[in-house]
């Protein structure tokens, strides 16, 4: 049935406890050296620290662990905010009027994209920093465009670390925005504490276009362009998805209304004020019932979670003998020698693993 | 930092290479009387087949690989067809109005479902086949409701299996329909050999709302009804989208003109042939050329990746001292005494697998 050789055995690679494991004083000082620097706020060093959490240099890998290590559970209390929205809705203006009245209402506000490339084209997105130039200019701002070139597993753990590290720089609100593109809703409004989701005034049919899954992840949703001749349109929209909305059994921890719809105005800065009442109100009671502080554990438990299977992955395929053997499977699968599940049952025999007990 | 006690020593599970496993006899009886009967065409046959492969059952589970090694790589010349649309378009009842022509012209078609579950909801979708009654009862047609409460990934392996058991049984057209719930799209794509998407009629905004990624994985867009009051409407959603599809780069493999848009009703049947034709001779244009089959092997090779990934976290999960631990990490990485990362290394070295080397 195959034409491959027997699976190679099984090398165990050497066993090194973590807790006997000698921290590496390199990264220790360089981790050492960023905090502090965080910790006084210094904005350079924010940008370099989120550098060095985007490298995948293992010096830096090292590095970037030690300093998160130290950034773990600060006790400040700050907002996580998540924004989608489909191109062509206004996000970019949005952000840059929203923010900016957050910015001088004393806030610290810092922007984080998450933009995993498209499967296909590998397009990554574009300069948000042109795009919300004002903003970026800022003294209470601080925009981070999103890495490219990664898969999404590698852009969340980047952008949950990024997040640590923004607050550590003293900053209070953090906003992480989507264009989301297949799971990136999701993946974001798991590292957030309230998920706002931004669209476009539109007919009634457009509301059957809003994903299920995405309605049933937001608690608010903001309908952009609520000026000038759309006015009158959005104002309908934001009446069609509260009713949508209402459909949806509430989240019995929120206060009433919620999830919510709004108008808003990116361009007029209509509603954005109370959009922001809003949110902060969702989000004190949140606070108060604890309800906040329940949802961030959890997502630290996902976070692990995430971690454990990203790892155990590129364990898997850096062993020798899978390394190895790699190739060979993936060619005799292809030309339709060997079933796909005969061949994995090779690759994790060659990682050690031989067939499941019965 | 943490409270936890050391990680408990690895202990390697036992070693068993495949190559040297013995097939199980109960196993393969099963299988072998399902692969008779399949190749009959028996229906009941195929019915029970699927559930065997959607089944958790651990014997029921050996015999599911027993029968997909024997059906693995059938010379038979099938299409396998994508079909994603979300609730409103009318997909039941272009499936229904659709399938009824192809399979009165003598083709034996498949219907499979692929609905992951909400994440939130849990909710599954209701009955296909009572939506598509008389699809359903044509002695040419099969149709297959979703297997429910199943993960993504469980969902994906289980679907690729029942396309094999299908083809096995002397069904030439598979056609594998989705809601597009997050990344199932995707994932259907990925297992089909043409990926079709189910539009509605509506306004020029509209175009917005369909996400980039699901534009760029599709070889035809259709547009539902086009009838009554709606015709015009149609037509010029059809002409939006054809404007849109030509703006992406078309894959140079394909003939000219597609990606393609065209306008189709479920009620009045306008377009069904004509969706057919340019379906058939795309399909038949992919498998003069080769990238048909060349499509097919890189999809085996994605699989054999899936079941390698799958199978690793299962047994990664089942291990002794990782089951062990894992309830006292998710407990400290929840109670905020251990950052995620280091509970993940914990948790790699309970399996055996220390520190990665410097």
């Amino acid at each position: 049935m195959t034409s491959t050789d027997p699976a190679p055995l099984p090398s165990e690679p050497p066993t090194d406890p973590l807790d006997e494991a000698k921290p590496d004083p390199k990264a220790e000082a360089t981790a050492e050296a960023l905090a502090e620097k965080l910790a006084a706020g210094d904005r350079r060093a924010l940008a370099r620290g989120v550098t060095l959490i985007e490298s995948t240099r293992p010096d830096h890998r090292r590095a970037a662990a030690a300093l998160v290590r130290r950034l773990h559970a600060l006790p400040r209390r700050t907002l996580r905010l998540g924004l989608s929205g489909t191109p062509g809705v206004g996000k970019s203006t949005f952000i840059e009027a929203f923010g900016l009245q957050l910015a001088e209402q004393g806030h610290k506000l810092a922007v984080l994209a998450v933009d995993p490339s498209s499967a296909r084209t590998g397009g990554s997105i574009l300069g948000d920093k042109t795009r919300m130039e004002r903003l970026s200019r800022h003294p209470n701002a601080f925009i981070r465009p999103s890495p490219s070139g990664a898969a999404l597993g590698g852009v969340a753990r980047r952008t949950r670390e990024a997040i640590l590290l923004c607050e550590a720089a003293g900053f209070d609100l953090v906003m992480v925005e989507t264009v989301g593109v297949g799971q990136s809703e999701t993946m974001v409004a798991e590292m957030t504490d309230i998920f706002l989701l931004l669209m476009a005034p539109a007919g009634g049919d457009e509301l059957q276009g809003v994903k299920r899954g995405i309605m049933e992840i937001c608690d608010m949703i903001l309908v952009n362009k609520a000026d000038g001749d759309l006015k009158a349109t959005a104002e309908r929209t934001r009446a069609d998805y509260a009713s949508a909305l209402r459909l949806l059994r509430g989240r019995p921890q929120d206060p009433n209304g919620f999830p919510k719809a709004a108008a808003v105005s990116a361009v007029s800065h209509a509603g954005l004020e109370a959009a922001w009442t809003e949110i902060a109100a969702l989000a004190e009671w949140r606070r108060e019932t604890g309800v906040l502080e329940a949802r961030r554990r959890e997502q630290a438990v996902a976070w692990f979670r995430a971690e454990v299977e990203e790892a155990l992955l590129r364990r898997f395929r850096r062993h020798p003998a899978v390394s190895e053997l790699w190739p060979r499977l993936e060619k005799t699968v292809a030309s339709g020698d060997t079933p796909p599940q005969l061949a994995a049952a090779k690759a994790l025999a060659a990682f050690g693993l031989g067939e499941e007990e019965r």
